[in-house]
């Protein structure tokens, strides 16, 4: 596949999706939901990097980013590091980007799921969405046999969810 | 001091406040940030309760509300559950609110800091402001004796902060 460079860094996205999608591959093997992330300084040094842990750890406050901002420990300045995410950030994960400024943000898909990236571009943060087959797969596959679990990870209360 | 009654549940919102607070002060005794929260369901039970961590386990992603969001655990509808912080939920904080739609926010004060409460007002979340004084002074005190670990904690980088 040829390179998508980013304009202010030079790095090749592609290259940093796949760190994000490897998380996200890691938690499908532990029967968790399948979406990591990573994040990178401008120079392509990996800060961080993480994974949906609801199901593996019980922890609903694991989502991929925030996980992968966890892993980073603490920075005192994110205005020039890249979150890559295997899909489009919720509203919590929008937040978390928006409130430390992390300065891009790589989106490996959002069809599956659209959340707050329109408000995140208003707010100045740099948004990148590659539409990366691999990642649309894999979520699609998930939320398709897992949609329980799915709307569980991002709020949606199923009055249809009498089954564990 | 008298009861400030919540409209939909008729529980005390001082009495829950005052839960979260202790969290605030737990994390002031460890040398941590003093921000706590609480989360409840509408009968009043606490689901969990947490305070921020960023100095004490070196956890950015832990701010009060997410650490009680997290101590609460997975569940399925926070429609009825009512997040009560000591302070002003900041954008990831809000962010949680509205991914996970829980239905009320408590908010200690919001004169030090002041978040995403109107956006999560004008997305239907009920909002109430106690103006704590208690929670003014803990956070005031805070501030100023730690300017530099504050502006850290709301991602505010700091270009003078070259000390550690």
């Amino acid at each position: 596949m040829t390179p998508k460079l980013h304009p202010r860094t030079g790095l090749d996205l592609r290259t940093l999706l796949d760190v994000a999608y490897e998380q996200a591959r890691i938690g499908l093997d532990e029967g968790g939901i399948p979406i990591g992330a990573a994040l990178f300084a401008a120079d392509g040094t990996l800060l961080g990097a993480g994974h949906n842990r609801r199901i593996q750890d019980d922890d609903p406050s694991a989502h991929g980013e925030t996980d992968a901002f966890r892993a980073a420990g603490r920075q005192r300045d994110y205005s020039s590091t890249i979150m890559v995410t295997t899909l489009s950030p919720c509203w919590y994960c929008s937040g978390l980007i928006r409130q430390f400024g992390i300065g891009t943000v790589v989106i490996g898909e959002n069809r599956t799921f659209y959340g707050g990236e329109d408000w995140l571009h208003e707010n100045g943060i740099e948004v990148i969405v590659l539409d990366d087959q691999r990642c649309v797969e894999m979520m699609s596959d998930y939320i398709t046999t897992h949609p329980q679990v799915w709307n569980e990870d991002i709020g949606v209360a199923d009055d249809a969810d009498s089954a564990e």
